[in-house]
């Protein structure tokens, strides 16, 4: 079992080239899968077993945007439940309960400076792949 | 507003001076309010407004557990949804499932050891009170 199980739900390239950095500082690079827009989100998933352990969220994506995504994920039964973080440039207090309301673990504005931006992104994957006890790999490791 | 308001619930006296320490370590020491069984946890959030941007919930409480206190916080609006992380010595899959199922944003394990113990709980902060956007810093703020 791949502990470090990400999935990277992004569309812009610039920001995907910076979180993937934060995950390399991190030590978490080797387990990561990218989706480049809401329906690759959506088809990437439903293909994983097991789940990621954690889906890093971007709001703003084409085709099926990221609130969506979020609330299909949590129609899923309770052990394909991965910890989702959003992701977003967003700091809309509409955005932000909105995603509360559909059942995201954490909401995250993503720094607008370089080293504060990897820094952030390495301190999200800290937290969640390595303090975080998260039920799929309770129930992975049973 | 209180940005670092934190209720701690913990019936242990050695955790909870730990955690305070870890707290303090943290920098968010002034704004952390202790409750030390469930019913205690109930009718200090009850009263508390705003609410406090994180509930840190030992599950192994006098009175009222934990798990109770966590799906009262959830049955109520969405105005009065603080971040609740579940912070117990229990490892068991379905304690985590449970917390999960019943809506806690964050599950994370005790450490045995004094300074691990610490170091998890200024993460855990950091991580709630610096990085992570909560619902209730945004509806406070307009």
């Amino acid at each position: 079992m791949n502990l470090c199980n990400v999935l990277l739900v992004e569309d812009n390239p610039d920001d995907e080239s910076l979180t993937l950095r934060g995950l390399r500082k991190a030590g978490f690079d080797p387990g990561v899968v990218v989706a480049r827009d809401g329906a690759a989100a959506i088809e990437t998933l439903a293909a994983m077993d097991p789940q990621p352990a954690l889906v890093l969220l971007d709001l703003k994506l084409p085709k099926i945007d990221g609130t969506e995504v979020l609330r299909r994920i949590r129609e899923n039964g309770p052990d394909r439940q991965p910890c989702v973080v959003v992701f977003t440039s967003s700091g809309e207090p509409r955005d932000i309960e909105r995603c509360y309301g559909l059942g995201c673990n954490s909401y995250v504005i993503k720094p607008v400076a370089y080293e504060s931006y990897i820094g952030t992104v390495e301190e999200i994957c800290g937290y969640w792949l390595a303090l975080n006890a998260s039920s799929l790999r309770t129930a992975a490791s049973r």
